[in-house]
């Protein structure tokens, strides 16, 4: 007799379930030092409230659902929308900073037949108020300081700049209907689909060199040094980010990565990604979003990471092995 | 500007949050010291699943979509049939007793304007093998000292079989549209309204006396000497288990209650809620169920408790507040 479960889920047992439960309990504790307190959100939003965040966020929801007045409810794909709403809603009255950490499953929609998990694990947090370099360098500290307090030893932080890529989008007057596959192409770092592209949408050579640059702008603090025109600005902000993680001990961690582009469209400045060499895959990541929390009301600047726990679990492990 | 939550649920904030994991990790310390591993089951399961275990318990579920192959999804509302499930899938060829825990939300549906939670994070355990009195004093006897160890200092565990009412409605030939109404009178004590129920079915005056008097019989050990006729068979199985909890030092915290009726329809024997004079709603509940993991494919007797962490948190303060 077979039950099947729904694609993308899976049931864990308690060897598993303890290992997770300890990562978390560590994770946990380390963002409650810093002063993130935990909240939890309802599993299920109104729609209409996740696409007033973010429309792609919203649209990430797999599991959708009328309730008994015909209005449309959504599983949270991702924390931060709901936290935005959240801060709105019962922290109007107090002064900023706000401190928040989560520890909860999130439901996105994965392409079929890839094995991907559609329900996982999110351990996060979420700065609202400080501004700039200053809050971003605190969440990645942060971040990076939990993960070694778990055990990694060789992870990494992946940071870009959110807004350049849009911006220059912008600029170059790409048509909104081929901003998609273009994105996809510079976080795939396809260079020859981007050439592809380029001559399409009949960009000036200095235009197509400058496209075709982004992707290859990965690296150490080299990488600033390289950009030029309109990257050169992004190449600013990011190097006041260096200074202060240099200052926390991050520096050697720490990976520029023009080409970054995160899947949300809700980021504004720094984004960022988290890996491990163990795994093949970001075991997290985030970035500043300034616009969001205005969405719901309450205009305030924040940023955010959020880790997968079923990936830095295997991170962990793998890192185990190695001993 | 004003971002309602879908009804039923709620936003918890950090000061709360802190307690509640408190309260579930002394709950998980417990269980696993006894040797209850935790596991997690998928939030979303197919209906067809659900209602292999239990019909009920798939009609409970508040939230159901469409999966985009046209099958039904519901979110859990309760874990019992999912780790029934599990059990069969996983636990094939593992030899029985199997010692399961959780700490997971369920979601389920309630009646609109009660103010209900219809997202409810609950923790429990399932003990699987062991049959009749002995699993159950087992799976008694450590909710108690859970609970104990979590701060409460006077709750109570009401007792009663859960086949004996199911039982006397068919030895009555009381016809299947009926009995939800009388299973309701009886749950709600409602002497009147049963006899009222008895007259409408023809019962007998020896028939009639019986069914009142179910709801009546509740108190200490002296309940079971007063039972008759068919309610003695259900006595003799409770004194077994009484014997086992006063052995266990459970007696003083026992109340026998042979008109306990559990909502769910897959009980077969000893069924359980769990009280604390500080508030007005049971803590949880549970019971044996031995058929449910035959439905699945693996035929073995089994019996569990789930708490409402929400409401034993709210046990715990009132507790801490009378020092």
């Amino acid at each position: 007799m077979i039950h099947p479960l729904p694609p993308g889920t899976r049931d864990v047992l308690p060897t598993e379930m303890r290992e997770l439960r300890a990562l978390s309990d560590r994770l946990r504790v380390s963002f409650e030092g810093a002063g993130y307190g935990e909240v939890w959100t309802p599993l299920v939003e109104y729609e209409e409230t996740l696409r007033r965040g973010d429309d792609r966020a919203a649209r990430a929801g797999v599991y959708r659902m009328f309730d008994d007045r015909g209005r449309v409810l959504v599983l949270r794909s991702d924390m931060t929308v709901s936290i935005a709403r959240l801060v709105a809603t019962r922290y109007g009255g107090v002064q900023p900073p706000v401190r928040l950490s989560y520890l909860a499953h999130s439901y996105r929609a994965v392409e079929r037949g890839r094995g991907q998990a559609r329900e996982f694990l999110q351990g996060g947090l979420e700065l609202i108020g400080p501004a700039g370099a200053e809050g971003d360098a605190e969440v990645v500290s942060l971040v990076l300081a939990a993960l070694e307090e778990a055990g990694l030893r060789r992870h990494r932080i992946g940071v870009g700049d959110g807004s350049l890529v849009r911006g220059l989008l912008g600029e170059l007057e790409v048509p909104e209907e081929r901003r998609g596959t273009l994105l996809e192409h510079l976080s795939r770092r396809d260079l020859v689909a981007l050439e592809v592209d380029a001559e399409e949408l009949g960009l000036s050579p200095g235009a197509r060199d400058l496209l075709v640059a982004i992707p290859t702008l990965r690296g150490g603090l080299e990488v600033l040094d390289r950009a030029e025109g309109p990257v050169a600005r992004s190449a600013e902000g990011l190097r006041a980010l260096y200074d202060l993680l240099a200052a926390s001990g991050a520096a050697d961690r720490t990976i520029f990565d023009l080409g970054l582009v995160r899947e949300l469209g809700y980021y504004t400045g720094a984004v960022f990604e988290v890996y491990d060499p163990a795994v093949g895959f970001a075991l997290g990541g985030g970035g500043r979003y300034d616009e969001l929390l205005g969405r719901f009301g309450t205009p305030l600047p924040a940023c955010g990471i959020a880790l997968d726990i079923q990936r830095v679990h295997a991170a962990q492990a793998a890192e185990e092995r190695l001993g």
